[in-house]
């Protein structure tokens, strides 16, 4: 097999066989493609496309690249979560102690942010003491032992992702389905996850900004979990205005501890126990999503959920007194406040440009491996639909960093707009994939 | 500028100017522009082209890549022919000292054979002693003294266009017409040239199989000449079977001379004069193509031609008693015909099969820098039209070895096609861009 010919294949719209994919990524892996041919041939794909076989090809590809874990050991399936990335989405942080609470193990390998949205790695590090970097034996054995553990990415999993999403990040090859569906999908399976809950982020806040786009990833990543005998649900949901109202790592631990006390945003807890639903469901635990959401509800009310994210931290070398007493985490020096120019409703919150405005406060990294500060970001007073007046408080900004603040503040002229009608409610889903059968 | 924002740009069917390409490819020429960037970058451009001043742009920043020849101080214009390349074209041997007889210096840079084409170089060299590596310097005076050089490419003239074809080549982006003109044209731009034929080869043996494609090629080295004051003519040439009868290094060159003789093949005859007529008219020698083509013929009939040939090849060290007796040049030590398996008319010679098969015999290179032998090759005996009996020798193949003398034969195989029907005439010449003013 020459690289050259697969190159031109692809190039002319032809398929590649499993085998073909397979090489390339394996000799990729092992250094013997070079860059720039790989390069060449990702901007083919990203023209000509992968079909379904092609992407499944390719998934197996990328998770065979590295060690693959085995949780078949534990006599029950195991389950994972994954956001498409979003501003203020805390979700995780809240559905998997719920999940684990239900008794599924949930097993995730998370990211740290980059860009304006944030990571959950990231997040949870705001809690001192707190370490995702686990040896894959000490992660395996924290799901075995409490139903949950979430390690940091490592090298030792699916390195054919990494080396290529590094190239493609400097080679214009990002935004393919394809591609973005592989990565995502063999990370899961490479994890051991036999359950797959993926929530695909649509909007201004979020990677992908159209409605077709967004489906046809979702679809996408279903597919390839039927094919490779993964249960696999995707669940498209609104990144348009900010998740919650904190944004930013302690600011958003914060808000999904108030959830999990039963005292946080609506939105995040009805989407924590949505999603969580369908993972129950996934694994077999219920018959149905909405008796999983009944069960989920109940964990949350009673405090069980709390109480395994407590253990979960605990268990990682986080300070769990920070948990009891959210003030002990990293606080701000400043707090600014943006205000309502005008009276009305609030038509729209740019989760954009909140979540640039967080980074360039220091609540995430514009290039790779930047240092961030866990205690800065922005919390909103109102959501879009809120009738506001003149002078309410609109916004919170933490900040530590005067200059940064003003940076922050010009970044935000713009991002709330305020009209005399009430706008049309936002929907936070739009759509399940597949339709699930209750 | 971030090479990354060109490269989406070009990737999303946005057009660069010409100081964003002039930057890519000075980056690229000092190694500040990765591979696999530009690799990306050529294959967003084999998709989405590049429009009239994007690719006039890239042939004038290739050109300025390296060293610039400048002739002005000769006070006349310098002519260039090249040839995209085809199975037996031994025309630039016979052009090239009739031109310079009538008095326009010819200063051509010319190429080695790769693939099943042959090089005007490896012609040449099959004469003891030519050489074709010269300096700058000397390759000037030459033009100068004799009107007349032939110089081997050179890394101090276009060495990003030696870079970029060099990744081309290995990353399926050689196909793309934009590229290719350019990729031309610089070439003539930095060696000089103010007149410039261009014969563009169309068939079997070409790279172009295409009619649109041949045109698009013709027109696009047109209008780039235009733009940046050179002045050329496009002609579209058939190059479904070979030109004349020899195919292989030394008995290309023994055709050559007998054209110079005025005892060669119609066809080569032909073009060579042909396409002299249309140099001299652009250098402004004569009125018209037709009055240069009659010059032509002259300086053919009264032997000028010839003598400007020997004392070009005397200048470059070549054994000038070769060419008065074509026995001394290399010869093979085995030939071996083909023979017509029926009666009737010749109706089709493949001129690719025949170029691949000199190839194999070792008169060509399938990788750079292979050896060749000088003195093998294929003679036809009978061109397309012409009616033969059963038995009748088609060809003669000249070979060094018997191993690869069948596999020659072997690649022949199908190469002839005998009908009963007399076939349609095929033209030599299909279209002169732009249509000259006679």
């Amino acid at each position: 097999m020459r690289v050259l010919d697969l190159i031109i294949k692809k190039r002319d719209g032809e398929n590649l066989t499993a085998e073909e994919i397979e090489f390339l990524i394996s000799e990729f892996t092992r250094d013997n493609i070079p860059d720039y041919q790989m390069s060449a041939f990702l901007m083919a794909v990203y023209f000509q496309g992968l079909n379904a076989k092609e992407t499944t090809a390719l998934t197996t590809a990328l998770a065979k690249s590295g060690e693959m874990i085995d949780f078949s050991s534990l006599g029950s399936v195991v389950a994972d979560k994954h956001s498409s990335g979003g501003v203020g989405d805390k979700v995780t942080l809240v559905l998997a102690p719920l999940v684990a609470a239900a008794g599924v193990p949930m097993a995730k390998i998370a990211g740290r942010g980059l860009g304006f949205t944030g990571g959950t790695i990231d997040k949870l590090e705001s809690i001192p003491g707190f370490s995702a970097r686990l040896p894959v034996e000490k992660f395996m054995e924290l799901v075995r032992e409490n139903n949950l553990a979430i390690m940091a990415q490592t090298e030792r999993l699916t390195p054919a992702d990494g080396k290529l999403y590094a190239l493609r990040d400097v080679t214009g090859t990002v935004e393919n389905i394809s591609l973005i569906a592989a990565s995502i999908m063999s990370k899961k399976i490479a994890a051991g996850a036999g359950a797959i809950l993926l929530d695909v982020k649509m909007g201004k806040g979020a990677f992908l900004q159209n409605r077709d786009e967004a489906f046809h990833l979702a679809e996408t990543m279903v597919r390839i979990g039927k094919e490779i005998d993964r249960r696999v649900v995707s669940v498209v949901t609104d990144m348009n205005q900010p998740l919650g109202l904190a944004v930013g790592n302690a600011l958003e631990l914060k808000e999904a501890l108030a959830v999990l006390r039963g005292e946080g945003p609506a939105d995040v807890e009805y989407l924590s126990i949505l999603l969580g639903g369908y993972l129950l469901a996934l694994a077999g635990k219920v018959r149905n999503p909405e008796e999983g959401q009944e069960v989920l509800s109940r964990l949350l009310k009673n405090g069980a959920a709390l109480e395994k994210f407590k253990q979960f931290v605990h268990s990682q070398g986080g300070d769990v007194s920070c948990l009891e007493d959210p003030a002990l985490l990293p606080e701000a020096k400043i707090i600014k406040t943006i205000k309502a120019s005008k009276s009305g409703y609030l038509h729209e919150i740019d989760a954009r440009k909140v979540g640039i405005a967080a980074t360039i406060l220091g609540a995430g990294r514009f290039v790779k491996n930047q240092a961030i500060d866990f205690s800065v970001g922005i919390v909103l007073n109102h959501k879009i639909g809120d009738m506001v007046s003149e002078d309410d408080i609109l916004a919170y900004i933490h900040a530590n960093n005067e200059e940064l603040l003003n940076s922050a503040l010009n970044e935000l002229a713009g991002t709330f707009t305020i009209a005399e009608e009430a706008p049309e409610p936002l929907p936070l889903v739009y759509g399940v994939i597949p339709p699930f059968p209750s």
